[in-house]
């Protein structure tokens, strides 16, 4: 877009996100985070029109999404928000998209205490394009990592795991569509787990507290769980049984309209998904409770470097075809 | 992509760049930037193909012109560069590519001192896109603003203007590819002064000492005067016949190929813009001599709100029908 266009733009859409000194009104080249003892935990996550939200998805549910994938990994590190940087690409200027989308930023910029800092606007002939790299503070080296479980840990996840892929194939048309065709509650549960991820803020100081390792679900809660255990050195134990689903997505499987490997292998969950030491558990589970966010213990860190396994509800073990979501 | 190709191109072209601690190996979800009393600055900028960059650059062009604009930025804002994000939005992955844009990409990274902390890598059925996020530090309170320029202080600008916009010129087949038939060098040192931006980092400690405003020229040299102008509550003379230009460029303008105009609303130069108060000027110029950086006086700020007055030899004002380059 021409320089005056883009600063057209962001005066009257995002000037009114910019709400903390260090973003300098938009008006600067960079943007300043103050020095600090804490370590800064940066991380970066873009979506992309027709690979990471539909065309059809509204703009204010695009651009909760686009921040709170990036919030979700921040709480699964520990980190308190500090502040977002928004790259955005656009094929034209749409007013009626862009004010909405803008109004939505603002409301969650607010409720998670993550204020815009600055960014970049360009044109793009391709799909729009939500490139957002997040902020967030702990204290020096309390940085949740992937890489620190040990063996006898347990392994947790937040909230229910599997509902936004049937929220997507419910927006494909898919067999969770016609399983959810006479229950409108559940589909739109579904449909807005996979459009408005809820990133477990609430838990950050609960995680860096107590867990030994941890991770956001982005991917599939098989393939994430695996890249855990192989960066931690230890492999794990999981209960099928136990993975944590919600209500609708229980009517789903009911109904013969998915599988659970579908389900722990699809994408889009956005939990966090943790280590815990025995003798930490009870205070984890505590502070979640505390916060109103379900965790379920559903398995084990074992000693070895094998891929996790994954048993049924008698024990014998289970070949997953597939652990992870692939955009293609 | 898929998680698992993703993950398989992390490691085959990016690992290696990524060393610094805080990046984790790129292992992680997120990367740390380790407390300090510094001010951390952050700047981004992204480009994309067809619109930043042409599909026939070379991609280790590419790559250094991606993350060299924003060490443009952190320059002219007084930072010494402290690491990056990379994200990467690619229709396909194309391994010829990504393994020379990954190697010219270290290589810059090492240059400037500036690793690779994390990022994204994403499949777009669109151009691709190149999105950068750079970090910078500066003692605190001490970065450079556009605000500050004072009535009375001299304008600075750094290398020459309007190669870049010559260079793009020429790669379209317009005047400038007429006018530069027959002289090769002339031609390739516009050329690459488009698709290789040169970043005044060795500036910025000097910027930092003795600026006392500044940014970096990316839209066209009026048009980003008039944007420091504005948001110091100031405007500006500026002498034409002082704007510093190269001597292809000089030779492209006396066949009559471009105008005085045209050089200085082009976009991409990436020189510094900055405004120096006169007992500041001699250790200005001093350091810029001492690093080899040629910095040209090109006129003065004054006071009022009006948009800078650009004189010709006569002392004529000139009337810019354009003051920034637009994409469109």
């Amino acid at each position: 877009m021409s320089a005056s266009g883009e600063d057209d733009l962001i005066a009257r859409y995002f000037r009114p996100l910019a709400t903390d000194p260090g973003s300098l009104s938009l008006l600067d080249d960079a943007a300043i985070l103050g020095g600090s003892a804490d370590d800064l935990v940066v991380t970066t996550d873009a979506i992309v029109e027709g690979v990471h939200f539909l065309d059809i998805d509204p703009s204010d549910t695009v651009a909760r999404k686009a921040l709170r994938v990036n919030l979700s990994d921040l709480a699964a590190k520990g980190a308190d928000p500090a502040g977002f940087l928004l790259t955005l690409a656009l094929p034209k200027v749409d007013a009626a998209w862009l004010a909405a989308f803008a109004a939505a930023l603002q409301q969650d910029a607010a409720t998670y205490g993550c204020p815009l800092l600055g960014g970049d606007t360009v044109s793009s002939p391709g799909p729009k394009m939500i490139s957002i790299t997040a902020f967030g503070r702990v204290r020096k080296g309390a940085m949740v990592k992937r890489s620190g479980a040990r063996a006898g840990d347990r392994v947790l996840v937040t909230g229910s795991i599997g509902d936004a892929a049937l929220g997507l194939d419910i927006l494909r048309r898919g067999k969770a569509a016609t399983a959810t065709a006479s229950d409108k509650a559940a589909a739109d549960f579904l449909v807005g787990r996979y459009r408005v991820p809820q990133p477990r803020s609430v838990l950050a100081a609960a995680v860096r507290d107590h867990a030994s390792a941890a991770m956001d679900v982005s991917d599939g809660l098989a393939g994430d769980l695996a890249k855990l255990c192989a960066v931690s050195g230890k492999s794990a134990v999981i209960e099928l049984a136990k993975v944590p689903l919600s209500e609708p997505a229980r009517g789903v499987f009911a109904a013969g309209a998915t599988s659970i490997e579908a389900l722990v292998s699809g994408g889009d969950d956005y939990e966090i998904l943790c280590t815990v030491a025995e003798a930490q558990w009870p205070a984890f589970a505590a502070a979640a409770a505390a916060q109103g966010v379900a965790v379920t213990d559903i398995g084990m860190i074992v000693a070895g470097k094998g891929p996790p396994v994954f048993r049924d509800a008698t024990g014998a073990p289970v070949t997953l075809a597939r652990t992870s979501y692939s955009h293609f």
